[in-house]
């Protein structure tokens, strides 16, 4: 088949790469200039602006997304609806919020563009190993669009699927992001209570690497955690904070809406909120009770120099 | 090499199974008739009693117990210390408390018999795929032993290793068990929301299968989700009630102990005590509460006919 690829970071060029490898003709567009260069190299066909890449596609047109959530996305479909005609389809392969992406196959339904949310899961190595493909929309144009899931998934009947309308996909994606922040919780958990056993000394690398064959706690993120291990068993230089980029949260406010009880999830999302926040509030508080009601000593805060 | 084998139930007979296939000469024997007639149907060599096993084996002798955590282990190593000479091997493979191992280490070092504690994990399929063993002891007896490892595990050089002294591979597979508890909420609670999202009507199997593949929450435990959820998409007459073995209990016990944060093991642990408990004091006692303050309703206790 013939896609436009819109953003050409760690995820969109990689996917580029395995669909080219796959015998896909491939347009990519990246406004930025490092990530321009290195797609280049890869050898994907590049326009130097969306209206470029989208004369550079014979109708009907596949524009696959792959931008940071949010404005982003808006903003390209904002500069991509004059260029596009009835037939085509955007597909959004990034982790927008699955009612972003209710609210835009709606409002391109209007135009008779088809709109597709694709739920991407693989990292860095899913060049090699292909993507897990969630996705959500109109059955009709998702056949269309089989050849390009068939390359990007694993094997072209395995690890992709059209899971429900639109948003499915993204809804989909969203939870498997929550069940992702507690599975990595509890190993991170399990770890620590191995270092600090300190009677033992065990090797924390060893250890994930004994579990990576025939256990049941085997896992891509255990692999992931012995390499991790393996290059720097201390954990040396890295700071104790844990960003998160969306949909954890939104896993936990959908908990919320839906009445279902999720704490672990939930917990998970909370502990990487604590680990960003070294002057606690309420720990501080609870050391100021503590003193209070039983003249337990506080701790000074250092000060910073 | 030359074993003796006793506790010959799932575990013990298929690891029984897969060391005899792996050219070693087992002689078994577990006071089950049933598990003795499978056992005996898998080719296993069988004593009648744990003397009879003993004589069968020459010195120095090495015997693996697979027998249930706690009051088993002590009874077995009490019949079988008269029996046994020193240079002789007692490996227990089951779920021991860590403490436990240590203790009966010490207590048969008098006796110069060497005690050897093995972290087994690898369920039903271990008897195919190999067990992930996690091995505390004396370096010498643990090498003299090699062969029997190098069998067990799913490949000679890989899933198998002497993580520390004495304890140290009970310690290691129970917090391999916490992590296995935080795991498996973790998975559960995302498949209850994907459950319960009813405007996406998601095939919860299909969704299994499609992260089985290139996504980053693959895992050995995702296959069994996939394999449970493919033979019964609703989970049709499975009661909400999760048992527990001890290890998990044991690893939050351990983090109090160790002064280490485990929030997600814990609730993980939490959340399978509140499945058993149908009528929850402290829930009734939150409904009675809002009741008294706010008037709110509360729903009447089904009876039992």
């Amino acid at each position: 088949m013939e896609l436009g690829m819109i953003g050409l970071g760690r995820m969109g060029a990689n996917m580029a790469e395995r669909l080219r490898r796959g015998g896909h003709r491939i347009v990519g567009f990246d406004p930025k200039a490092n990530e321009y260069q290195q797609a280049n190299a890869k050898g994907v066909e590049l326009a130097q602006s969306i209206a470029e890449l989208v004369g550079h596609l014979p109708p009907p047109r596949a524009v696959w997304l792959m931008v940071p959530a949010g404005d982003a996305v808006d903003q390209t479909i904002a500069t991509l609806l004059p260029l596009l005609a009835p037939g085509d389809v955007i597909i959004d392969g990034g982790n927008s919020n699955y009612r972003d992406s209710q609210r835009r196959a709606l409002a391109l339904a209007d135009s008779r563009i088809d709109y597709v949310d694709c739920g991407t899961s693989g990292g860095v190595w899913g060049l090699q190993e292909g993507y897990s493909l969630m996705i959500g929309g109109g059955e009709a144009v998702i056949e269309r669009l089989r050849p390009l899931f068939a390359t990007l998934a694993p094997a072209p009947d395995r690890g992709w699927g059209r899971v429900g309308p639109s948003g499915a996909g993204h809804f989909t994606k969203m939870i498997h992001n929550g069940i992702e922040y507690g599975l990595m919780q509890a190993y991170a958990e399990g770890f620590s209570l191995l270092q600090h056993k300190s009677e033992f000394t065990l090797d924390l690398h060893q250890v994930a690497d004994i579990w990576r064959h025939g256990s049941v706690v085997r896992s891509r993120l255990l692999d992931l955690t012995a390499d991790a291990l393996g290059e720097n068993p201390a954990l040396d230089g890295i700071a104790p904070c844990v960003a998160d980029s969306g949909e954890g949260r939104w896993t936990v406010l959908e908990a919320l809406e839906l009445g279902v009880a999720a704490p672990v999830i939930t917990l998970a999302m909370l502990a990487r909120l604590r680990s960003r926040d070294p002057s606690s509030f309420s720990d501080k508080l609870l050391a100021a009770l503590r003193q209070q009601f039983g003249g337990h000593a506080v701790l000074k805060e250092q000060t910073k120099d």
